[in-house]
């Protein structure tokens, strides 16, 4: 791993940042002439990571390409790709050869023997679905000129799992929604998303809980819909109403109780500047009470990406790999407290 | 009233100051050839207001003595007194002629109509057991060269409360114990003092909770004992013993967990620091943290001082006074938590 990060997802004055913090779109693909990865040998696992390695790190994709072998990661370093949103859990959790292509400015990531046999992924800061879109095709074509994927007329792109099958895309949007959450009015989001077949899951996905209430919203079905259309649904229709709910929130809270709202974000400024231990949810709840004053134009001086980073440095793995030694829990709450009261000095 | 305060009772360097706000002597006594004041007609306690203000207002008690008809003031100067400690509840509420004298340093206050005639009170910073009990004696012999007490032979002082008949006599300490209540100590004073016929009761005496961790305890029982025996008792032996218990609690607390106890610290004046709206109760819990944490040391920068008054300024009738007009309760909040934050700039 690399001693610094990039984090051009994280930059706050991305279109509609101050709802929306980042963006993901990512394909399912599986190449021709394997077997599916859960019933690959592990001999075929090997040799599809050597052709993965081969095309991925080949050149003609994106500058600065690294290839990191989770097999051989230290665990420490795949919880890092994990928190980084890199890879998923699943990836890092599993005990078979595995690895991920990782671009310089990690915009990219390529999950290698993931479900698929390669799940190709490209993030970026705030709602910018249509051009992560087309950065995410144009990989895609230059994978498919290097190798065949797995392909039916009928079905589209085959994936292990039939939520995935057909177009083999997801698209995904981390969504800040602390007003919403303030107001009672998430679960009305909530079962809305439903009604559409988007799945509403946490920071840190699948089975997360909602912490920094950040809510990770997607399509679930890509089977018999076009990529187009489900972008322009999703870019066009769901978004900017989810955006326009939360930014109508906003203002319910300001007009309501100006004061009450000045006092939860001072509070949590005034914790977040004092504390001498601090837990990852609680850093995460009062980074998102700062993170709403400063869009709401009540923190001028504080930056946003301050903000933003802190969401991901106050996670266990980013205070290990800041502190370059492994930290028990007590060292964990201390350095997370340490880091945050420094950032906000 | 007037326009500033006197506190020399809130003097942080006093005798086992950072165990002990302060103490208080008090006397039951009543004029004879008057009856008791519940038995009393509405002439009879207009003549005894009449007597006893010739009396603590005839000079050579204490300089600058004022008089305080309670049923001419206002609802808010009756709270103010109840909340400086120098009428009870009782007295404020009460709907019959009454008053009080307060001497020019608020250290000595003379209820008048009370449950008693006159009930005599001197009040100090720390533990000054001995000297308030010499000059309340100096007050006593003062007040009774000028009226005769009711006094029999048999009974001692006769007072209109039999727990009050004797020596007439009540001594009682506002101690800080925040380590022993963080301990889960607390409980086993309560029980050592009730065994000891001592009663513990919160900030506000009988019947209020104990509030920024504070315990008022006092002596209940005052028939057949001296007041040198009750005195020696307490001075000596029990007051002694909760002290040590409650410093001893402390040491503890700082070996124990030295993080956690900065923790704590750190995190009630950060949010003294920022809070834009602050309840009275919640004020009392974070002071009381700050008071221990200068008692113990670590926060060298704050003037116990300040702390000491804070507890008596965020009370309502205090706000009120110094914002100089009612206040609704959000307003109540919203100056408590300006001028905690002021304080602590």
């Amino acid at each position: 791993m690399e001693g610094h990060f990039n984090e051009p997802w994280l930059d706050a004055s991305a279109p509609h940042g101050e709802v929306v913090l980042s963006c993901r779109a990512r394909l399912a693909r599986n190449i021709a002439g394997f077997p599916f990865v859960n019933h690959a040998t592990a001999a075929q696992r090997k040799e599809l990571l050597r052709v993965a390695r081969q095309v991925l790190l080949g050149g003609g994709l994106s500058s600065g390409m690294i290839w990191v072998d989770l097999g051989r990661a230290t665990e420490h370093d795949r919880r890092l790709l994990v928190e980084r949103h890199l890879i998923s859990k699943n990836l890092a959790d599993s005990d078979i050869d595995r690895a991920v292509a990782i671009s310089g400015d990690e915009s990219l990531s390529v999950m290698v023997n993931e479900e698929d046999h390669l799940r190709i992924q490209i993030l970026a800061a705030g709602l910018q679905l249509e051009s992560i879109h087309e950065r995410l095709n144009e990989i895609d074509d230059h994978v498919e000129g290097k190798v065949d994927y797995a392909f039916s007329r009928r079905w589209g792109y085959l994936t292990a799992c039939p939520t995935n099958v057909g177009t083999g895309i997801r698209f995904s949007v981390m969504m800040h929604l602390p007003a919403l959450k303030i107001t009672n009015e998430i679960d009305r989001v909530r079962r809305a998303a439903k009604d559409l077949h988007l799945a509403v899951r946490g920071y840190y996905g699948e089975g997360s809980e909602s912490a920094g209430d950040f809510y990770q919203i997607s399509n679930q079905v890509t089977l018999g819909r076009s990529e187009e259309e489900l972008l322009g649904e999703l870019k066009d229709k769901i978004l900017p109403r989810i955006i326009e709910y939360e930014q109508q929130a906003r203002r319910v809270l300001v007009e309501r109780n100006e004061t009450l709202l000045d006092d939860r974000t001072q509070r949590a400024l005034g914790i977040l500047r004092s504390a001498r231990l601090l837990g990852a949810e609680e850093a995460m709840k009062l980074l998102s009470r700062v993170r709403l004053a400063i869009a709401l134009g009540r923190l001028p001086e504080i930056d946003p990406r301050v903000v933003n980073q802190l969401f991901l440095q106050v996670q266990p793995a980013h205070l290990q790999f800041q502190a370059e030694r492994p930290l028990s829990a007590e060292q964990l709450r201390v350095t997370r407290a340490t880091i945050v009261r420094k950032a906000f000095a």
